[in-house]
Order: C-alpha cells, then structure tokens, then sequence
C-alpha cells in the first residue's frame, strides 16, 4: 500500500515520535526571546575549538549528546543519523559526529535540511528500518559568512533585507510510536520540496529566494492532503525572514490561501528585530532547528498547540554559483507536528 | 518487523528492482575500457555550456532524461529524486534537476553518494513511500579540481598517489518488483557507512584516506549478514585506486577476510592507467556511478554475475577543513545487487 498521498505528500501509518530533542546555541540567540528554551548556551563564540567551523562541529556534538542523554540512549541506540549543515561537503557534520560510529547519510537542503533530516528519519522508522534516528544539523554565524559571504574581519555592511545566520544546532530523535504516560508529539505527515527557482539572485536578500519555495511547497501540501491553513494551529516556515514572509502571504493569496494569524516564521521568532540588529531575521540550518527543539516542541508538549506544520526553507547558494551570476534557487520540506497522548 | 540486521545493514522484504539506468560521459572516460557501454560521450568537455559547474548539471540532466526515456517515464512518473554531487552546496545537481520539479533530498556522501542515493531510494521504495525513485550523482573533472585543488590553468604536477575525478554522470531509477520478462537486478541488502578517520591528512591521496572507511563498512556488512567474500562474484568499491586497493586489502586480511580475485575498484577499472595517465586512477561522485550503470548492471543483466556488492567510498574532504590542518574522513556505503529472473 502505496503511503503517498498526491504529488509530494507522505502520510505514515503510525507517526513515528519524538522522544527527545535538544538544543545548543550561541549567546546572542541565548538573550534572544527563545533563550529559555535552549537547552545549553556557550558565551563563548568558539565553544572552546580553535577555528568557526571546529566550534560549530562541537555544537553539534553536544546538541546529540544533550538528547541521547535526556532518554538514557547511547550511540549505538541510535540505528541511524540524518545530518547536515551549511559548509561546503558538510564539514561540521563530518567532523562533529565521527566520534558517535551511527551509520550516518549527509544531506544538504541548505537551510531546510532539518525538515529534509526529519523527513527521512520519519520514513526510516516508519518503513522498519530503524528503532531509533536522529535528526540533526546545525549553522554558526561566522563559519558561514566566510562560506558565503565575507569573513567577519572585513567588517562589510549588511543591507536591511540580510539575515543573521543562527549559532545553534539541534537534535531530535526519532522512535517507534510507544504506550507513554503524558503528550507526545509525532511525525504524521511530510512534503518533499522540488527545487524552486523564481530567478532572484541577491545573495543579500535570501527570504525573496526561498519564499516561492515555501509557497511552492506549501500549496502542494494543502492541495495533497485537501487540508486549509486552518486546519493548523501554526504553519512555521524555517527562515523567510521579514521580506520572505511578505512574499510567501502575497503568492499564497494568489493561490487562494489566507494565512493571516496562521504563519510565524523561525527567523523571525528566533531574534527581537529592535533590540539584536539583526536586519530581517535568522537564518540557517540551526535557525529553524533551535526553534523547533526550543520552542514549537515545548509547546506542543505542554498542550498550548496541538497540530503544527513545520517546514524550514532553503536557499541552495553556493559562492561559485553566485559569482558566475546564477540565480539562487530554494527549496522548502514541511513535516506535519501532531500532539497527543501516546 | 525490524528490517535491521546487525548494527548497520538493513534487508529488504522484496528487494527494490533497477528499472533502468543511463550513463553521461567526457571523451576521457569514453576512451577507457568502459566506453562502450556508456550511453552518451560527449567531446566537449564543456557540454555546450560556458562554465565547469553548468557542463556537471548537463550531465545530470542529460543522464536523467535517457534513463526516464528507457522506460518511457516522465517527471511524474519519479516520486522521489535522491542526488547529490562533489560541489559545494549541491550547485551541480541543484542546477541540474530543479526543471524537472520531482520532490528532491539533496544528499553529500562524496564519492560515495551513488550509494547513500540507492539505498535511500531502496528504503522510500521498499518503506511503501514510492513507486519511483531516482538515484543520480554526477562529478566532472574541470568543476573538482578547481573545487579541491588548484584551477586547470594553473598547471601544477600530481603526484602519482593522486587519482583523476571522473567526467560523468549516471542515474538509475528504483521501482516495485513487479513480474516481467528476462533478468532483472534488485537491492536486496544496504549496509550504511559510519564517518571513519585514520588521520589521513593528504588530498592527494584520497585512496589511502578511504580506505579504513572501507574496510569498517565492508566488515561491518560481512559480520551482519554473516556473509563471506566468496558470497559475492565481485566486491566493487567505489574509486580506492591502486593505492587505495592495497590498504583495503590489508586491512581486511588483518579482519580476518581475503578479497584475493573478489575486489575489483571502480576507480581502477574506468581508466588504462597505462595509456591514460591517470595516475592512481578514477575517483568522484560519477565514478562509481558510471561503473554501475555502464558496466556492472550490464553484466549482471547478461547473466555474467549473480551477486554483486557494490559499494562506493567517499573522502569528507573541504578546502577549508584541508588548511585547517584536519584528516580527511572517509565514509562508504554497501548496496548488494542480485540478478535473477523477475
């Protein structure tokens, strides 16, 4: 029996569940106004590792280590790890998870890479491949300015339309559905992104590059499972950010979608605008993580939302691609959150 | 029922069959032993586009479409592309596949990506979440050195450890074992790689730095199972080369394992290394790929072999990690293929 539903929906037979998940970041997303949530913050930009990348490596480390402590897991619980970040050829992940010896599959969705890492980790439980996977991915400021932009020591001025990339990595793990006392929060659905490429070519102004994606994605979803943005309590989308937002309302319209009072976007959530500077909003593949781990699932958990569609959105830039003029094309995974008793 | 074996392998209920495969290709790689069995050449290096990065992404294009015309299938007929490449951030396969508008995961394994991408595809065919999956990969010459090393134009030396990124593509479509005429192949078994480090630290001998992670996988497979070398026709790792084939085979003997007339490398059997100045041989996303599609797939299918293990080896190298100082880590991922009457 076929478990697809429409172009680009799965629906799974029993969601698989989160049993734990856990968040690292870096001080300015501590003071932000998800701080409370996270679960470690270092002061230190460097995590005690000598260059950027090392640091954001070590974040990860101690993001998988949080979770499988928080259940009592160990590496080898653990069948299989879905892992990503934003350097080139997955540098962080590389280097930051050897250690664990999980079978491990790299993925690369930019910045959506947790709803990608999700997206697989949920059809490797749900297909019987797995007892138990992780999710995790991560970005840090100053690595990927250097990867994408410039190093910090240039001092460059940001336009009002860039986003602050997240210092921050999360890890979710993902298990069988299980006789639990009290609310648990599952995978019951996810859509896969296409690449999406409406020709915007700022590498300055990511939000307008990755809002057709969501809007792509988002449609495709509604239309797959014959469902309505009311049908949810909140559609998160990873890191459109204050410009992405309004694109992603304005092409929803025109597909006849109303989601006013319905969408909220981690890179807007994950920063106060007024006070952190930090021009439209977060980005990167630990911005939609963190707001997961350290907000959306908390809620879920303590009964505030009960059904949430989570889908963190990519701008699939490389420096070279840029500099020979392409375009920046997107892309957008959805995961559909649903809280309950077990 | 958990599909698990052992730590790391998982066996399919019914093994996902290959409904097709096609393979793109530079005139190097036409002119080497395995010319005949590609299924486009093409003497332009740069594939009728302006730069390196383009020429990749027509590759995959290019292998896309002949694979999908084989079986008469058109974009909506693929539920899934899984693809990847050696680039930074995916530009090749994001480039390549975003016209085509089939839901993608973009996954980076290196050189061992064609592996990640079947057994992932064999997991979402199997799991009941796919008719269709597609598995491409692609590397290009011109595109990975100037990625990894140094610009053509620069001229510089290689040293003999060095081996040659194949110019190619393949992509290979998964489906549902249905009855049909004549011999198919089916994915019977994948066994997923752990991130492995013996501290290598030389980007011109990536053999030697894949090597362990080689060896860790394929033990790791033949303790699973409980399978022997001799279980298998050939054992094809993905692009060792000759430097890296001796260390591979050592390290097994010291396993307790004789490959002796079991391991062929893809790496060595896609250039002459005498009139083809390739120096330890082939490597790259598209070397294995091309192996597979042009020659292994093919013999299987003319009833040559029964039993293949066909795993591909990736070096985690980036530019950035390599001067920092970092090893470079290996990784790879061992997919069993059996040929029989569908």
């Amino acid at each position: 029996m076929l478990k697809k539903r429409g172009r680009s929906t799965i629906v799974f037979d029993q969601g698989p569940v989160i049993l734990s998940a856990a968040s690292v970041a870096g001080q300015k997303e501590g003071e932000g106004p998800l701080g409370s949530g996270i679960d470690f913050i270092s002061e230190d930009s460097f995590f005690g590792q000598k260059t950027w990348e090392a640091a954001e490596s070590e974040m990860q480390k101690k993001a998988v280590k949080l979770a499988m402590n928080r259940i009592g897991a160990h590496s080898q619980d653990i069948d299989y790890l879905f892992a990503g970040d934003l350097l080139s050829q997955l540098m962080a992940s590389s280097f930051g998870l050897m250690d664990l010896q999980i079978p491990m599959f790299g993925l690369y969705g930019a910045c959506s890479t947790m709803g990608e890492a999700l997206s697989l980790g949920a059809m490797a439980i749900d297909g019987g491949f797995a007892k138990r996977a992780m999710a995790v991915t991560s970005s840090h400021y100053a690595s990927a300015e250097k990867e994408f932009r410039f190093p910090l020591n240039y001092g460059n001025q940001r336009p009002l339309s860039a986003t602050w990339t997240v210092t921050g990595s999360a890890a979710v793990i993902l298990g069988k559905p299980e006789k639990t006392a009290g609310r648990t929060v599952c995978i019951q659905a996810v859509t896969t992104g296409c690449i999406t490429d409406f020709g915007v070519k700022d590498s300055m102004n990511m939000g307008a590059c990755m809002a057709p994606a969501a809007a792509d994605t988002l449609s495709r979803h509604f239309k797959d499972l014959n469902v309505m943005p009311d049908d949810y309590d909140w559609i998160f989308t990873g890191d459109l950010g204050m410009v992405g937002q309004k694109i992603l309302i304005d092409l929803m319209k025109k597909e006849g979608y109303d989601l006013s009072g319905k969408h909220r976007d981690c890179g807007i959530e994950i920063y106060d605008a007024q006070t952190q500077d930090t021009h439209a909003g977060g980005s990167g593949c630990g911005c939609s993580a963190l707001t997961l781990a350290a907000y959306i699932l908390p809620m879920m958990l303590k009964g505030e939302w009960n059904r949430v569609l989570f889908m963190p959105t990519g701008a699939l830039l490389s420096t070279t691609s840029f500099h020979e003029g392409k375009t920046v094309p997107g892309t957008a995974h959805a995961v559909v959150l649903t809280a309950g008793a077990a």
